[in-house]
């Protein structure tokens, strides 16, 4: 079937649909949003109401008789699934997601909801006052949501496959674990090693950044990548995140921390890596079935691409040093490039993964992972977890939290029932060195291009190699199409003990 | 039936519906509010089709045959409409609401929508570039579609109380037309008495006024007040309005003029009063057929008091103006209270609406009645409204704008397709001083506690009489159990005259 062909009546029907749900699911990320942006505390609960209205109108939509018997017919109408054509991509994805849907039961995605809800509530008050007792019996409400909603899918090859496949589609446990048992061993070497080497001072990062010029400079760093203001804005919410209400409004938040210069900068190169690919999926496939991302790890690589492989390189600061310099003059001024360099890549196991550099951020990975599937298989009680993750802390990286605020309760996820999300965040370390590599073979000079501030180019790779994609292909299809390879570690280690070699002279 | 009744399985089923209804309601209100406030342009045109997706759910929902079926029986199993217990009023404002939306058909509403959603973007442009063509033929089509929703629901007495009728349930065009006969003349023999005499000096309020502090004063005001920041906010936007997303988030906004230090503070006050009145709705009604406001007329009653009978009252400004002459040293350090206070009153026949003072406003609001009602009876074209706009300026305050801008493209209200809309500006100038007069009586002190700053024996009073009745009554009904009198107005006049008489010694 060619792409020219018109469009069957049935074929235009799905795309109605997956266009209504696409405005409700914006609709939806928007109430989020404001949640976390600009809600006050006396909207909590009628907002957690709204959500849950949308959501189940969006449940109804989907998974009625009707759209299943759309959905077969179409399938029947188009025939070859392998097809490579948007139509028959279309079907399929929508199928997948269809099967998926209609597997849960109402009342338990209801009960999710609400229950997500509520927990995120309880998970902030317990985080600030760094008391696990406020959070743990809604996450184990979660956990036991999460178990039922895994049973739908037996049989599977792993209890966790399902929560998995809901953020990496086709990822296997087994594939995770695997790659993981390849990483784990490389990456603790790796450390050993920096562990016995003089670490870089960085003390000039910790100061007192001004709050309006860390916003200026990363105003402009990202303008500078080719982030679109004319379909984005940059907010200031607890935990940084990137959202879109359409393709024409993909926004983006960030927080500035007073002593410590690097931290919104770099989660601003990072979340605006989120945004530059939800703004690059082509307008074609705006409120369509294809409309969205590969995945999660797909999007982590262009995140984690901006903020490490271009936002902490050498050639970058090369560049906007002495923009940084002009602002900062009283902690920079005496401060060579190449000791900035060092001192923001400087290696330092520590509690708060979103700010951990790029040798330690899989380790805080890899332990999230190993709860979460102890969780699952229910050989880890909810009860246990803080003195569990703090062993695992010890274990890993040497260092115990001295509360659980820095400690289990750090990320957001679990309250909203993501369990299955965290091990994006090491896939997309990994494709993201892939898909760089890749680009220098075509394009060797993005170094120098970066050193001079042009980004241009990586911006185009990316739009042309994984952007234009949408959800038309599965994850490691991308990697496969873009890189000649599924997602794998090699490439990373290789990358990070270049990188560190250089820095701590291994 | 007592209030206390175990509520039937049918009215519980009235109060989801409704609660379901109002949920999706504060969702589209959010993205209203975020398409004023926040959203970049590029978000525009997937906004519109969210919040039509929205509507069309809504009215799908509350339009279905079941629902007619629900109220019906209803109506059987309560017996009396006109009994005044909670359960009788509910079906009697969801059985009004279902007849009125029950007669609109779809794609008549859809258009709406979908016009008005693209008018938003045309008035503004039009408006920035002061080019009535811009917007001129977007007009044309909403002033098509309002006379198409008109004749759904002949015969009428006149063509334009079905549209009157959506903001102020129960009152004729006939009725408007007679308060406004008696108003006219008596406020142009004002205007005419105040134009003989010297005007008051109010060059220190256009001087250049520091925003960050004009938001201090806003904010501090509108605390003392009764605004509950723990149900609200306050944002930027190009026009001041109030929104909310459920009882427990009303939010605010308001903009800053550099040269003006009253418009941003007395909207702000304005403002607030609608606020508190969304805040004022008993719990009990929350998510609940008689969740709303009683009208139109009756929230710009409250918002009007505060903003002026308040706001502008010399025992306001005994308190408040230590505080403003504190953070506008450089303007008001050698101005006295009473010229202060003269200042703010004065009156000057002026081009914009939102900024005329107490003794002009009305006339704002009867050109743009007349305007109206001429367009929809087609004695009056679109094409020729700038050109009619202009005649009238001059001819009720004797002034003619220089561009349209300042014009007939002054007001949002036509581009969101609400046409019916202005007179309940005026009516509610009315209400404010009955309601006022009345609380008087009985707390004849509230001028002593508002120079002392107290304001929680006017809050508490408007709660009892106004608030606490949610959508309960019809605006007259609330009028006569608050004033014993339906909206009239001789005590505005009274107020108007005594006021004036004072300041410019008439």
């Amino acid at each position: 079937m060619s792409e020219k062909t018109e469009l069957s009546p049935k074929m235009k029907k799905l795309i109605e649909l997956a266009a209504e749900l696409e405005d409700l699911g914006h609709v939806n990320a928007l109430l989020g949003w404001d949640q976390q942006t600009n809600m006050p505390s006396g909207g909590a609960e009628e907002r957690g109401l709204q959500m849950a209205a949308v959501g189940r109108i969006m449940h109804e939509k989907f998974t009625s008789e009707e759209v299943g018997a759309l959905i077969a017919d179409l399938e029947d109408e188009i025939g070859d699934l392998n097809a490579e054509t948007d139509q028959a991509r279309s079907v399929k994805v929508a199928k997948r997601e269809y099967d998926k849907q209609t597997k849960v039961p109402l009342p338990l995605l209801m009960d999710t909801i609400q229950t997500t809800t509520m927990a995120h509530g309880a998970w902030e008050e317990a985080k600030s006052k760094s008391d696990f007792s406020i959070f743990k019996p809604h996450l184990e409400k979660i956990v036991d949501l999460r178990k039922q909603y895994a049973a739908l899918f037996e049989p599977y090859d792993h209890v966790y496959d399902p929560l998995l496949d809901d953020f990496e589609p086709g990822m296997k446990t087994a594939e995770v674990k695997e790659i993981f048992n390849i990483l784990r061993p490389q990456q603790v070497e790796l450390l050993q090693a920096i562990a016995e080497k003089e670490p870089p001072d960085n003390s000039f990062l910790k100061q007192h950044y001004d709050e309006e010029r860390q916003e200026i400079i990363g105003r402009y760093v990202i303008t500078r990548f080719g982030y679109d203001w004319n379909r984005g804005r940059l907010d200031l919410a607890a935990h940084p995140f990137t959202t879109q209400f359409g393709q024409g409004d993909v926004r983006i938040t960030t927080r500035y921390l007073k002593d410590d210069a690097g931290s919104a900068l770099f989660s601003t190169m990072h979340e605006a890596g989120h945004a530059m690919y939800a703004q690059g999926i082509p307008r074609k496939y705006r409120r369509h079935p294809l409309s969205g991302a590969a995945s999660l790890a797909i999007h982590e690589s262009q995140s984690r691409l901006w903020e490490n492989l271009v936002g902490r390189s050498k050639e970058f600061w090369t560049f906007l040093y002495p923009s940084m310099q002009m602002l900062f003059p009283q902690y920079l001024a005496n401060v060579s490039m190449e000791d900035f360099y060092r001192g923001i890549n400087k290696v330092q196991p520590s509690f708060i993964r979103v700010e951990a550099d790029e040798a330690t951020y899989n380790m805080h990975i890899m332990l999230r992972l190993e709860i979460e599937i102890g969780l699952m298989e229910g050989t880890i009680d909810v009860a246990d977890l803080p003195e569990i993750w703090n062993a695992k802390m010890e274990d890993y990286l040497g260092i115990t939290p001295p509360n659980d605020s820095v400690g289990v309760l750090q990320d957001v996820h679990w309250s909203g029932g993501m369990i299955g999300y965290f091990p994006t965040y090491a896939l997309g370390n990994l494709a993201s060195v892939q898909l760089w590599d890749k680009m220098l073979e075509t394009h060797p000079n993005i170094p120098d291009e970066i050193a001079q501030g042009k980004f241009d180019t990586i911006l185009g790779w990316m739009r042309e190699n994984v952007h234009q994609y949408g959800s038309k292909y599965e994850p490691q299809e991308i990697m496969l199409k873009a890189t000649g390879s599924k997602i794998t570690p090699e490439p990373y280690i290789k990358y990070l003990n270049q990188k560190y070699s250089d820095i701590y002279h291994l």
